[in-house]
């Protein structure tokens, strides 16, 4: 039986879809918060590479990817699809499982489809400094990576209590060549008004923001985002893309598309292509948006404008929020514990086209290391929560003798999330629902 | 440019090679370390598998893979093979470079391509339990994901300075299944006399192959090696054989061959067929073996018989040895640790077909983290022995002009030996020679 499905290298798609081309109505504008009034773009660009920020409103529905970044995507994409034939026996199910294997990227997740652009574009309009940060590091990871193939320089605020506790990502930082600064640090005004209110603070994805971004501002660097941005779930698309000529080759065509939701980047670039494929051929694909109990941003959210950092300096988005004040319990799914939500995640949820569902981390994990156990694959914490919801459909389908396709965003591995699953066979893994 | 060069699944390999077919003079037996008289298959067999021990002997060309195993197989395989085009381009180099990825295995090397058939012998002759040692945790891994494939139990001796320093490894072999042990224990005469003569002993992987042994004998387990032995470098020929139809997609047949070799199944499973190839094609390949300088095997040591454990539980080989009582330094390519080598390594090596090399680690690592920068995958310790001798000879290249296919045999990746990265980076690797 062909359980892997690999596409040509020459099969890689040449441009990335952009789902705003297709909205019945525009997505709300950011705003700045002093004025409430529509950022300008030159705003914006003070910030972001201005070829982002024009990605980030285009209407235009395919955007070509430049030359030297299928170049570079090359290193790895297209990534192989895989039908989990052992799952599906285990679970005695006639559904169909498939993942998309977003682990084969040498950093071990999707993150890099976007490092690799943003990176680019920087570099083509003479920024040659970057600044970001990182929580769970796959992010770092990915910039770092995407920095080194383009020449350019990094630094990485990374949350100190990930920093301490992931000595391996940050060892994937600095192998790439990134500088790794953990934050809250001495190095900028907000890291050091923490430090002297909060010497042992443990840092937050908030406060890392809010550092890279006064990096940047103060020494002419430019930041880098790894989600939420219209722009960064585009350059995700070529997931989605690869996934539906993939899932042609296995004669197939899914009838759900199941991924986990942090920022909403991965489900995004997996799910926006398969959803306007679906619409013109006439095909009905359920969404299902995977999120932890403990973060429950869509399922418990409201939807209003929000900051998407804690030290309230980044625009204004529409989106479904927990408030930016929000502190999520200290999950392992690192990647999920964020307050926000991409606004076309938002917006699609809004309109009905994508259910959202919340699972909590021991249930998650229960399911991961079974699926571990019978694919072979580990899939990280994140990955894990759309695993698990995959597999309670396929639950489903069983008890009702229906055949469904099931196609998972498989974000990333957990090879850098071992102590989650020691933590969990250990039975130390807290319920947080 | 075609940087990554994969199979369909259906052309994954149906049988593997078996060098004895080919030897002008058969290889020497192992010997009774009581009697000094070959041993007989029944003696083995109280150890082994009966299908494993009558592959050690056979001398028939082709041995078919079990449909089941070819199954389990196509969990990961066909692995793929890439062409570095960056790190030539780096180089400044007119060689080509491939390197045939093994780190595509779920648990990140070679060591699952002899797991799985070794587990599958053993159930199919009613074994539902096995031991085994790890050292640096590859074969662990394997193994332990193999047993749970199959439904079979395993308990693994880790040696217990690898235990404590690499909990992720720990978690792999448990979240697949595997009880593991810190090695020396107390679960054996063996452990039992080192803890009593040393509470604080930091074990060995001499000490930890007698406790399996032990431990195997005293319970009616079976216990199974990860290398050195004829049917164990037999079972890894499915990498050559895939690379060689993987360079012919390529346009291009391999000049030299560059291996790390520990106990040398990797390199053996890569180089075998390819040797049987060009002897039939009349080419002459240059097959380079490559070894730490502290643990130096193949280029300091002497063929003789020698056993295979420090406590000699095992039966004699004749081997390239330093000696069964030689202990290595602390390098970190753990898997490299290893005083002996297989046999067929050995004759071919005697032969004049396999060059043997030593590297310090440090030079190694240096040679690492240029190949993780320009090529993005991160090599392991073991494996970065390979790349830094195919860079040399790609440097030759650039200095005599001349164009030379180089292939790497990529045994594995290095997430779970981030630690030394950090340390390379952070300078404290010690020079060892």
């Amino acid at each position: 039986m062909q359980r892997i499905f690999n596409l040509n290298q020459h099969d890689l798609p040449t441009r990335w879809y952009n789902i705003q081309a297709d909205l019945d109505r525009p997505l709300d504008p950011p705003l700045d918060p002093r004025t409430q009034e529509p950022l300008s773009p030159e705003a914006l660009t003070a910030l972001f590479a201005k070829t982002c920020v024009e990605q980030e409103v285009s209407t235009d529905r395919y955007i070509d990817i430049p030359p030297e970044v299928q170049e570079t995507y090359r290193l790895w994409r297209p990534t192989p699809l895989y039908r989990a034939t052992n799952l599906e026996r285990v679970l005695d199910t006639p559904a169909h499982i498939y993942y998309k294997y977003e682990g084969a990227s040498p950093t071990g997740s999707h993150k890099t489809n976007t490092a690799v652009p943003q990176a680019y574009y920087n570099k083509l309009e003479g920024t040659m400094r970057l600044t970001t940060e990182t929580g769970a590091g796959q992010w770092g990871s990915a910039l770092s990576f995407a920095c080194q193939a383009l020449g350019i320089d990094l630094t990485v605020f990374m949350v100190k209590i990930s920093y301490q506790q992931k000595p391996y990502r940050k060892a994937m930082i600095e192998l790439y060549g990134g500088e790794i600064v953990a934050s809250p640090s001495d190095r900028t005004d907000a890291g050091r008004k923490i430090l002297s209110e909060n010497p042992d603070s443990p840092g937050s994805l908030g406060i890392a923001i809010s550092e890279a971004i006064e990096l940047a501002m103060s020494t002419g660097a430019k930041y880098a985002l790894g989600s939420v941005l219209n722009h960064v779930l585009m350059h995700q698309t070529v997931i989605g893309q690869e996934s539906l000529s993939q899932m042609e080759i296995a004669g197939e065509y899914p009838d759900a598309v199941v991924g986990c939701v942090g920022g909403g980047s991965n489900f995004g670039g997996l799910m926006l292509p398969i959803l306007h494929d679906a619409q013109e051929r006439g095909r009905k694909v359920e969404f299902i948006a995977t999120e932890p109990t403990a973060c429950p941003t869509i399922t418990k959210g409201e939807v209003r404008y929000d900051f998407g950092d804690e030290a309230e300096m980044t625009p204004l988005l529409r989106m479904h929020t927990l408030g930016h004040k929000f502190v999520p319990p200290p999950i392992h799914a690192g990647g999920l514990r964020y307050h926000g939500m991409a606004p076309i995640i938002t917006r699609l949820v809004e309109d009905g086209v994508i259910e959202p569902r919340a699972y909590d981390q021991v249930d998650v994990f229960k399911d991961a290391v079974l699926f571990a156990r019978t694919e072979a694959i580990i899939p990280a914490p994140e990955t894990s929560h759309a695993v698990h919801a995959a597999m309670e459909l396929a639950r489903e389908c069983a008890r009702k003798d229906e055949k469904k396709v099931i196609l998972i965003g498989f974000s990333g591995h957990g090879h850098f999330d071992m102590s989650a699953y020691n933590a969990y066979l250990a039975g130390k893994l807290v319920r947080t629902s």
